[in-house]
């Protein structure tokens, strides 16, 4: 019999439900998890309605570097709920400006070879230091809290072999850019990606957090590395050399797929608007006039990302008609980058230093301007979500965004090699480690009494599934609509994250801004969509919001995985047509009937019969028992709480 | 023949029209105008309107510094605007990042003896190096740029006369705190305050900067220093020596008003919520839980400022419920404390160090959450100016906030004196210069194309003043109205600040949402207020935008003095009640007829006389001959622009 490869024996280790068989619906023991301030109020409140007294997952984490920006009371009163929460449930709390999730987690927490969920779909960045992190829905995560195990269907493994090691100014980024040229945006789903082969010895934990974190973009479930002499040096250097164990595949061991990447033919490449798979050689696009470049936030703002950037530009300065800007990944980060010199390098190159958080990445700031093109090294440039309409989006490396804000206009990094060399920087052999604005938990924690703002308001109850459900068609949307378009994010919406009657009112805003007025005018609702269907961030306020507002069921062509998940867990029926030309059929303004479809449901059918136009439409419901248990009572909470009562 | 004090010296030697006769109107020459980017947008707009190719006036900046949060296009077009037409003109352009137009203005472009005005009510920080610095309307900036004097009523000169030397743990901001608890926030209207005397050589330029800046919250005209070894010692440190020279009042000279001050006797103060003239001694109010505190933006955002509370931070860490902020004054400040390992020990300590600008001081961005204490070492504490409504901001020191910070609670910083020497900053010698974020004008600028995003809109054309107005009462309200209250700022406000017609919607918005759509829909109409009318900040678009909506008249028991500037400025008629009894009359859809209204203000009448349901009231008009020429042209920028085209 042959060795397993990695990803399979993490899972098998973690095993909690079913078998290894791809597709299936498995559940694994979950080590860490993961929430931020933008999804984790939600989730914090929906981990309140359980009831728990303390946190049941070996390491909980709470960060807060989404709403940084404080322009009311909302995000200074969530900071504080979020705060005491922590202290009375037992959860690890990173305040505010201490930085990015991610990173802060791979510095601190992360060890080789646990399991993490975490409420925001670049969770995966952990493989980093070889976990096995995905991105998941906040009552995911709240239920992961209370000690549940996590469901989802298990995936195919990609095996990538890296050879060869990445040429002069190209780095991590544009691997996981040249992934995505050669999968796009869909390419991965269902799937978990295991880099393998000498090459992956060339590459840094933080290079690795890099192409785990984007992977997102390619659908992935998540991704996985090895655990080698690379982790071992990073955690060593982060004085957590104890965390470390050696994590490979077995020699031999077979992938569901196979692919492979030689490094030394990677070139710089860029994601052009507006999406991380639009991809093109920096080359194609040289001479772009660029009006804002940034570095940093959920990627690229490690130690090494910004530092190259402040080697780049030392002794020169921003073009006059680029905005430039650096958003650290981390304090750490920022100190580590101060300690070394790399700070006055770029106030004098002319950069605009932010606090360490996510920022201009979730349209918190750092908007462009009409028309502008801005060049950043963000996992996403989803139409919009840098809060600006129309915007001109572009993603790349740190070299071709520090090439860009020198130039003023899209520059192939290589050029800049005629003028310097190219500044390779070492990682430190002992980071400067800060963990002061950590607060740990402690057992005096749960006398703490949790301080709840007026915008922080109790989740609302949702009716479980009628025997015969009839809605109206609210809307008829186009393939590849994002959770962005959904839920938009940014500064006017993030703040009401906690507030769902509140945030309701932003639900396909910028299709409809009286999308909300008509949903709750109708009653019950649906949505028709086509391919990949609610693709982007984990925001679960995607499929909770449009229930407060009457959705009912979604019937697309096809679903993003962890959206379909939130779906499920808030009670929307995720439907996908047989025949995907019926989609046709379901204008705007049609009455829909579902006959007998909570019988259909208990009865574990997988085709749905819709009524529409006087025909029968058949639609196929691919769930698991559990989430089907989960339809039926109109949500995974009411479920829950109805077992916990029991 | 005594000799004279140093403010009669500098308004003498500007003299372009009247008598140094206080209370008088005069007109003064100007050196040099202050913009920014909150302000500056509409300021630039009334500048093109003037139709000149260049400006006429010995050095115009504009800084970009208020609006740097960019949470859609609207304020990074508003930079590329004011970039372009700053080019255009010749103007010097200071980028977003580069820090609060008053810190940077004094640091490369003050000079002793000039005169300044700007569209920014702390431009009197300028007293830092021996400016007469004024803070006034966009148009009055406008009109400065276009050559033309300003005019102003004579002030009255209080001389201070300043002795002994700041104990430690003491520092300017609790000089001006001092005179804040003596004089309030009106006691020092229609004055310029000089200091003089012994103390004032203890008192570095940036300790002067904190003392001019903050006299607005006294009410004053502005604050005169002279000109000394200090200031020498500054502009040399700044590489800008031979802008020196020593001034100073003529020996046995007089005051209109003279005090004196100890400085030697000076405590910690602070200032209570909600105004900067509620000031208690720190000691009085020590004890009291403080969730936030932030050092720098408008005042106290220099080199010392920082510094010092660097060195009271280092090797601590601040409290765990109290968030701690920095918002450095400029660039230079902040690579002038990371040259001095500043930045370090303020990262060490937890606080999230922001891109030099305004920021929380102006509502963008820091707001405390619900019912928190803030203590700031901002200039102003208005109610909800933070962004939060029924906040509790404190003004202090840099070592009161620092104090607090560490300690969790409002602290006398003198305390601190148990566990460490105080850390007497010096201020370097020779600062570390960078101007690569300010772009100077250039002749070849003429041919630079303005580029206008879509929310900036060209200001609306006004009619003439006609024959015989009618109107209609849309309004009442009671005394002490404010400009907050006439014309709201914050984060979605402000970037309105260049488009009339979308920031008109949100005129008394508070009162009545509805009040911009009553107003389009009557056509001409009047506002009837009671005593104190239109007090606060100086913003023009509290006339402006009230203009635009069809507002012909006002009248109301008193006027706020700058208000009632703004309002001639606009073509709005400031009418006084000569019986306020009359006011009851005035009711809300009443018709109102003002005949021969044109005839009465070209004949010199300063009583108005108003028909209401067939009674006739008297109303008083009173205004300077220039203003009343302005009112029947239907504003300022009708009549400048009439007389340029001859």
């Amino acid at each position: 019999m042959k060795g397993e490869n990695l990803t399979r024996k993490i899972l098998a280790a973690h095993l909690a439900e079913g078998e290894l068989t791809p597709g299936e619906e498995i559940a694994i023991r979950i080590d860490h998890t993961l929430l931020q301030d933008a999804t984790g109020t939600m989730a914090m409140l929906e981990f309140e309605t359980l009831g728990l007294e303390r946190v049941k997952v070996g390491l909980a984490a709470q960060y807060v570097d989404h709403n940084l920006l404080q322009t009311d009371n909302k995000n200074a009163d969530d900071h504080r709920y979020l705060q005491t929460a922590c202290a009375r449930y037992g959860i690890h709390f990173s305040r505010p400006g201490n930085g990015v999730s991610h990173q802060v987690h791979m510095e601190r927490f992360g060890r080789p070879g646990l399991t993490m969920i975490g409420a925001d779909s670049h969770t995966p960045g952990a493989a980093g230091v070889s976990m096995l992190a995905i991105g998941a829905g906040g009552l995911d995560v709240a239920l992961a809290m209370a000690g549940h195990p996590y469901h989802l269907p298990c995936p195919k493994v990609l095996g990538v072999r890296l050879t060869g090691k990445l040429p002069d100014w190209v780095s991590a980024k544009d691997v996981i850019l040249e992934m995505l040229r050669r999968y796009g945006v869909k390419g991965c789903v269902g799937k978990i990606l295991e880099y393998h082969g000498p090459g992956v010895a060339t590459l840094s934990a933080t290079d690795r957090e890099t192409i785990g974190n984007m992977g997102t973009e390619l659908g992935a479930t998540t991704t996985v590395f090895p655990s080698d002499a690379r982790t071992k040096e990073y955690l060593q250097a982060q004085g957590r050399g104890d965390a470390w164990q050696e994590l490979s595949a077995d020699p031999g061991c077979s992938y569901d797929e196979e692919a492979e990447l030689d490094l030394s033919q990677v070139e710089p490449l860029i994601a052009c608007p507006t999406s991380p798979g639009n991809v093109k050689r920096v080359r194609e696009v040289a001479g772009v006039k660029v009006d804002q470049a940034i570095v940093g936030s959920s990627v690229n703002s490690s130690f090494r990302d910004l530092m190259v950037v402040a080697r780049i530009v030392e002794g020169r300065h921003a073009h006059p008609e680029t905005s430039f800007h650096i958003n650290p990944g981390s304090r750490q980060v920022l100190e580590n980058i101060a300690d070394q010199g790399g700070v006055m390098p770029l106030l004098l190159a002319g950069a605009r230093i932010h606090q360490s958080g996510c920022l201009g990445c979730i349209g918190m700031g750092q908007a462009p301007g009409t028309g502008q093109v801005s060049l950043r090294t963000f996992p996403r440039n989803f139409p919009g979500r840098s809060g600006t309409k129309d915007d001109q989006v572009y993603l790349c490396s740190p070299e071709t965004a520090a090439a860009a804000a020198l130039k003023g206009v899209i520059t192939d990094p290589r050029d800049l090699g005629r003028e310097m060399a190219y500044p390779r920087i070492e990682d430190p052999k002992k980071y400067l480690v800060d963990e002061s604005s950590i607060l740990f938990p402690n057992s005096d924690g749960e006398k703490t009494e949790i301080v709840r703002g007026p915008n922080i308001k109790p989740l609302p109850d949702f009716e479980p599934l009628p025997e015969t459900l009839e809605a109206e068609v609210v809307l008829q949307v186009e393939d590849n609509v994002s959770t962005d378009t959904i839920m938009p994010a940014g500064n006017k919406v993030l703040p009401l994250r906690s507030n769902i009657e509140a945030i309701s009112e932003f639900v396909y805003y910028q299709i409809n801004p009286d999308f909300h007025r008509e949903c709750r005018e109708k009653g019950n609702v649906i949505v028709v969509g086509g391919e990949n269907y609610g693709q982007g961030s984990s925001r679960e306020h995607a499929a909770l919001a449009p229930r407060f507002l009457g959705v009912r069921a979604k019937i697309v062509k096809s679903f993003a995985r962890i959206h379909k998940a939130n779906l499920c867990n808030f009670g929307i029926l995720p439907l996908t047509f047989q025949n995907p030309d019926d989609f046709a059929l379901f204008e705007k303004g049609k009455t829909v009937r579902f006959p007998g479809v909570k019988k259909h449901l208990e009865k574990g059918a997988t085709e749905i019969p819709v009524e529409i136009d006087g025909k029968t439409v058949l639609t196929s419901l691919d769930v698991s028992e559990r989430q089907r248990r989960n339809l039926i009572a109109g949500g995974t909470l009411n479920l829950v709480r109805r077992e916990l009562k029991k």
